[in-house]
């Protein structure tokens, strides 16, 4: 089974879509089984971590930032902002696509575990396409 | 199928976890498919690589030390420690999923390939706990 | 169903597999499911990118180098030559493996999405293997 997701994006960030990919795997009635995430874009990626203290999706989110500056001399690829080519570096650095287990009805995460689309641009009221595919086994 | 692994780490570093996949395998009988692992943790992560040199390992580690140091100004997301928040991020840097075709009864990985579990906290006599999943077909 | 692909390489770069995912996806049949593509390498990668604009592939490789040089004191993995010890960094930071969904009998790509294989070694007239897993639903 296949479902695709739209979720809205106010900008650069992490959005938590644990809820909707849960939602995804009652919808199919998958007892047991692998839901596979992937996103359709390259300017923004796939994430899973702590959803306990909001301090650590800031500090990720300062981090990659220092580490893929905008208006870097060395990008060519300009003509469509100057948070589009670190954008695509930063999707590189982190994943298009997770495998969770689903155990027992549900997503096999850890106790601290939320999964996150993580936006890296700038650009206000988009919406980024998500498939989640389930295999039941 | 899902099998849970625990898995004893004793700080930093790479744990070889590739015998415990491939007994997982050997166990469900499955003859063809795909094996996924999945950390239930956001300061450990997964990994496939060189199993023949234990310098790449060594070389893996301190490169991503200093990448990711301890007591970065930049941090705010402190109270757990300083090894905390570099954890996270490298974390991030890396794998929380891997999928590998099973072919042959077996483990499809490539001759120098092997699969680690990459501690990234210091806490000593603690175990992470990973899920395979097995999808036969 | 596994597929296994032989990928000619000329030195560091991004090359485009994904007309060969899409053939082992329409050689299977499958209308709905799951492709996942692993590589059996720790010096090579794979990577989902922006096939528009070739100054994207430019800039992640020239980054990528910047980030991760070579002769960097700091490698004693050093044996295989000056391109070695990157290469596994390299491989660390991007993904051996990649799971894409398949419907109505072809990959779920994004508009401007390619599936890339990053070689990140310089040595010319190699091969790097591939494999295909389908999971159909």
């Amino acid at each position: 089974m296949n479902r695709e997701l739209r979720i809205p994006v106010q900008g650069q960030g992490l959005y938590d879509v644990t809820s909707h990919v849960a939602a995804a795997i009652k919808e199919a009635g998958a007892a047991n089984g692998l839901a596979t995430l992937f996103i359709q874009h390259t300017s923004a990626s796939l994430l899973i971590q702590e959803n306990a203290d909001p301090a650590v999706q800031v500090d990720l989110q300062n981090w990659l930032n220092r580490l893929v500056p905008e208006n870097d001399p060395l990008y060519t690829h300009v003509e469509e902002g100057p948070d589009d080519m670190p954008a695509h570096i930063k999707s590189a650095l982190t994943s298009v696509s997770l495998s969770i287990p689903i155990m027992d009805g549900a997503l096999a995460l850890g106790v601290w575990q939320g999964i996150y689309l993580w936006e890296h641009r700038h650009h206000q009221g988009a919406a980024r396409r998500l498939i989640v595919n389930i295999q039941s086994s």
